[in-house]
């Protein structure tokens, strides 16, 4: 039996939209959640504006089992995360106050001023829970299904790794990779009856450039049932080896 | 007088969302779409799914000025990029007589079959203009203000340099970065208090890892007025100083 288990991505900021900084985040946690059986089904990338946050996190909250977001998290005016999530709950957004304890301690120890920026670290809607952050202090959180976390690699990284033992997961797609020295147009058709007669799999087949400007095509079968997997696995190869020998 | 023009992106698949592949042309979109005024509002990654792809054109669509795809065109059974675009507008999808055309000629003069699977990247929607495909021939195409495009990065980049000429360009919203040692929580209340003084301009605190494992931030002005730009930056590196010098 296989037990689905969904989820999307929002990543928030106008540095990615604007190609200032190149998103590091999107392919880590789409390996992770492969890695744990979770299907990784959108991901958007939003500017720093509360009503496309808004609009983004209250469709796809309630479409899959899990949203994650990542940035808009830090002290500065542009970090608004934690205001538009309350708003897309309908919950007010405080001073949470084990967060504010929390870093006002840590900056007295530092000798640093708890500024108004840093006390706006401790914000987030009313009841959320935490997501430990073990680089730099600041919370993540969660409410309901929803996934707050920071933007910056290893932060996010390190929040996510807190994240997911906490997550319901599904029954694993498990993969395996046929490589084709042969270009999409002369396997297409036989691979395309492949597919057809295996329903439960999903095959991709992937153009590569090679290193001396020539194309080849990976061809990747994905299946919850390893049997499943190997039957068809093994076709795909048998296929792509009567092609060479023919095309030889 | 300023004009802005708008655009989103769609990347389409399941090779993205697993985490087998990772996305290269966002950023480079991104980049490229900076560099000429146009502003890219949002992003969203969807599966190789007919009705998910359907949904993301038409929603975006309608919203922005330009709408660019990658992925989906190849000749395998997952390539349904032009199916999906053609539904999204209602026309039929067939065999467009000039691609075909072109295909047909450049297999026959390699001695290759024109095979079912290659014919398949003749499809476009009816009545679709061409963009040039310059690296593996078979070409993306234009519906409206949608521009569908491929997903291997270097067919990408060539039929987007082809494109970028035709599209209508904004006034290019300019950008001047301040390096900044300290952290967010520091510069974060006067930061915002001048962001606020400076409606006209946007102002982004980024904050990094250094290589020694600290942190710093970068802090940059966007503006579409060169005066504008260069005032805001000003105060804002005044502000830095000034802060530097306190906790020097």
């Amino acid at each position: 039996m296989t037990d689905l288990v969904t989820a999307a991505m929002i990543v928030i900021g106008d540095e990615i939209l604007s190609g200032r900084t190149k998103d590091k985040n999107i392919g880590h946690l789409a390996d992770i959640l492969t890695a744990v059986g979770i299907d990784l089904k959108e991901v958007r990338i939003v500017p720093d504006e509360e009503d496309e946050i808004v609009a983004a996190v209250n469709a796809l909250r309630a479409r899959y089992t899990y949203l994650f977001t990542t940035g808009g998290i830090g002290p500065t005016h542009d970090d608004i995360t934690a205001d538009s999530i309350a708003k897309a709950f309908g919950l007010p957004c405080d001073y949470d106050p084990k967060a504010y304890a929390m870093l006002e301690k840590h900056y007295a120890a530092r000798g640093f001023e708890f500024s108004e920026a840093r006390m706006r670290m401790a914000r987030m809607p009313v009841g959320a829970t935490h997501i430990d952050n073990p680089v730099s202090l600041a919370p993540g959180f969660i409410v309901e299904n929803v996934h707050v976390m920071a933007g910056v690699p290893s932060i996010f990284q390190a929040m996510l790794d807190n994240v997911v033992p906490t997550l319901k997961t599904g029954t694993k797609l498990l993969s395996a990779t046929v490589h084709c020295p042969l270009g999409e147009g002369t396997i297409g058709g036989p691979l395309g009856a492949i597919q057809k007669a295996h329903p439960d799999t999903i095959i991709g087949s992937y153009p590569k450039s090679g290193e001396n400007g020539g194309f080849y095509t990976e061809l990747v079968v994905r299946a919850r049932d390893a049997g499943v997997l190997e039957t068809v696995r093994a076709e795909i190869a048998e296929m792509v080896d009567q092609l060479v020998a023919k095309t030889a």
